[in-house]
């Protein structure tokens, strides 16, 4: 977590009337206010008065939410049932079940060149070493983490050399797919768990689907490694919150999860499309990736720069973005990047979002402060 | 995590008719469930419909939530305010985060010779090494793990002379208050946080006092650990669960949360009242201690016996407790020793819980199976 930068976010996240590109977080009108509350109307009427939906839980969470899980696992090829799932406090704390499991202080760990910033933050956290898949190959990583369908934040895809080299190695996969169904064109990517059961860890989440106000994720680890991740997340936590698996488990009961799906992905690709456009036009010197789903674009420049003075300058001129040094396995000075997030602000904002950004590129204050 | 013990709890929770005197949970009657729901519907007609209480959060979680606990606190004469206090997903991982911040692999950790066996599985994961208070004196241990107020299961507060002892330390305490505001004399005991506020961790949560499946929790570092500890808290699980927190945070608003505790204390000191004189009554040479809060009776024994073995015979007569193994800081064979929970069974089948726990008893299966 850089300081500067996080001071920098809370400062815009307070501003009034400034166009938020930052973040990564869905669009809040998205979430479906009216039947989670009706979730939990149902879920307090229970059969001992809703007593239940309130109380303690078994460590591995609600039973008919694993099972839901499971079956989707399940018909994607997978051989897994509900008893091999464990509900997390969100896809983080998957990941730091897994970590925990796998690799130990100075361990070498495959993550990409650019990735989820919290997942480096708990790499680092825990003294790991990060090492990109080449050099893997020299030096026995504990494991790789990747994210398959959608990756964060070059909102892409692995490619099928990649995947071939994972499924070609002997040490664990760490498999995210927080984004995974929310690829633009609906192709959910080959589960790596249907092909190495024994050594994938499958992390998977509703923050991105539905909501991650209730933080409910889930973990599939390999079975020889369940009673021990079981334990580690009781370690934890105890257990992920009763109340928000209860009204979780009660709307997908009832919801068509994957006609949600599809009108969300058609909602942010729709939004990724206008600011990959209005980038281009601005920015015709950058490389804007264009992303294959998820809730942002990534952008790389030549431009030698300061993202954080960059940041610091566009908050003055209303915008916001997340600097593209937090998603850097490496420190890499030099060269601008950045990562624009069209998920959260209104559609219309979107092209005045990237006008502002100009503005502030052009006040030259992309030089380091 | 003993797998046997286990097991046995899971198998007793599903017998129907079966009196569960084990696992430590609140009595489900007493949740405010119309309140909670309440709740939820003004955390969702909030200024932005609703979408701030669904969406990601900072990670140490909601103001109005943090401002409540800080100034009960503050009102307990401790110098806290709401950005000392980091929401937790639950007291059980403001443990986990105190424990990363203060101990490595090997460390020695002061524990009572009784404990709360999350916490002792927890120490045990992370390999350290649990040590009494007198060994502390000479093997400087990285902290003191206490329950001030009532101890998990013994069900008394620390005494006068260990009160002095801590503060006469230099080490780090951690002071987990899970059950402080459930003594039955509704005496708050005196907050190590007021006079050790720079080498004090404490951990509160309202799983005993409101209901466990919001899993909200707190933890209350020292301001020099406070940066450390909420990156810690970020690499976990992000942030606790905002739902939960937003319908937390709308209900303390409105309720009178003294006048709920000094209710559910005298429900809880009457059924400890009872399940104490069934238990001398019926097992007259047992040490039953009469507990001074929270949800359970201790008991020793002088004879010896097999915990686990009892337990399954009392699941057959329909009863069941928590093996007094789980509690031990050090493995101790011998003398038989259980944990009966009076706070989930209808208070009217205690009597009965233990004639049955006598029948398990006499049928002489406590011996090693």
């Amino acid at each position: 977590v850089d300081v500067a930068i996080d001071r920098l976010q809370r400062v815009s996240a307070r501003r009034t009337g400034l166009i938020g590109l930052a973040g990564g977080l869905p669009d809040a009108s998205l979430f479906p206010r009216t039947a989670l509350h009706a979730a939990f109307a149902r879920a307090l009427s229970g059969s001992d008065e809703g007593g239940s939906c309130l109380q303690y839980d078994w460590p591995e969470g609600s039973q008919p939410l694993r099972r839901w899980i499971a079956a989707r696992l399940a018909a994607r090829g997978a051989d897994v049932s509900e008893g091999d799932v464990i509900v997390t406090s969100g896809a983080q704390q998957a990941l730091a079940i897994a970590t925990s499991q796998l690799a130990r202080p100075g361990d070498a760990v495959d993550v990409d060149e650019r990735a989820y910033p919290a997942a480096l933050d708990l790499f680092r956290g825990r003294e790991l070493r990060l090492v990109s898949s080449s050099e893997a190959r020299w030096c026995a990583p504990r494991f790789s983490y990747v994210m398959p369908g959608v990756a964060n934040p070059t909102g892409v895809g692995l490619s099928p050399e990649r995947i071939v080299d994972l499924l070609a190695g002997t040490h664990a996969i760490v498999a995210d797919e927080a984004y995974a169904e929310l690829r633009f064109d609906g192709a959910l990517p080959p589960l790596l768990l249907a092909s190495a059961r024994d050594r994938t860890w499958h992390v998977g989440t509703f923050s991105k689907t539905l909501c991650p106000g209730l933080r409910v994720g889930f973990l599939v680890p390999p079975r020889s490694h369940r009673a021990a991740a079981l334990a580690a997340k009781q370690d934890a936590d105890l257990q992920a919150g009763t109340l928000a698996q209860s009204i979780l488990a009660h709307f997908l009961s009832v919801d068509d999860f994957d006609a949600r799906l599809e009108r969300i992905r058609k909602i942010y690709a729709d939004r990724a499309g206008q600011l990959v456009r209005a980038l281009r036009q601005t920015f015709p010197s950058f490389r804007v990736h264009e992303p294959e789903g998820g809730f942002s674009v990534w952008v790389e420049t030549d431009a030698p720069g300061d993202d954080v003075a960059l940041l610091h300058a566009a908050i003055k001129h209303g915008v916001s973005f997340d600097p593209g040094r937090v998603f850097h396995r490496s420190p890499e000075p030099g060269a601008l990047s950045l990562r624009l997030c069209h998920s959260s602000a209104p559609i219309t904002d979107l092209a005045e979002g990237v006008a502002r950004l100009a503005k502030a590129f052009a006040s030259g204050a992309r030089s380091s402060a």
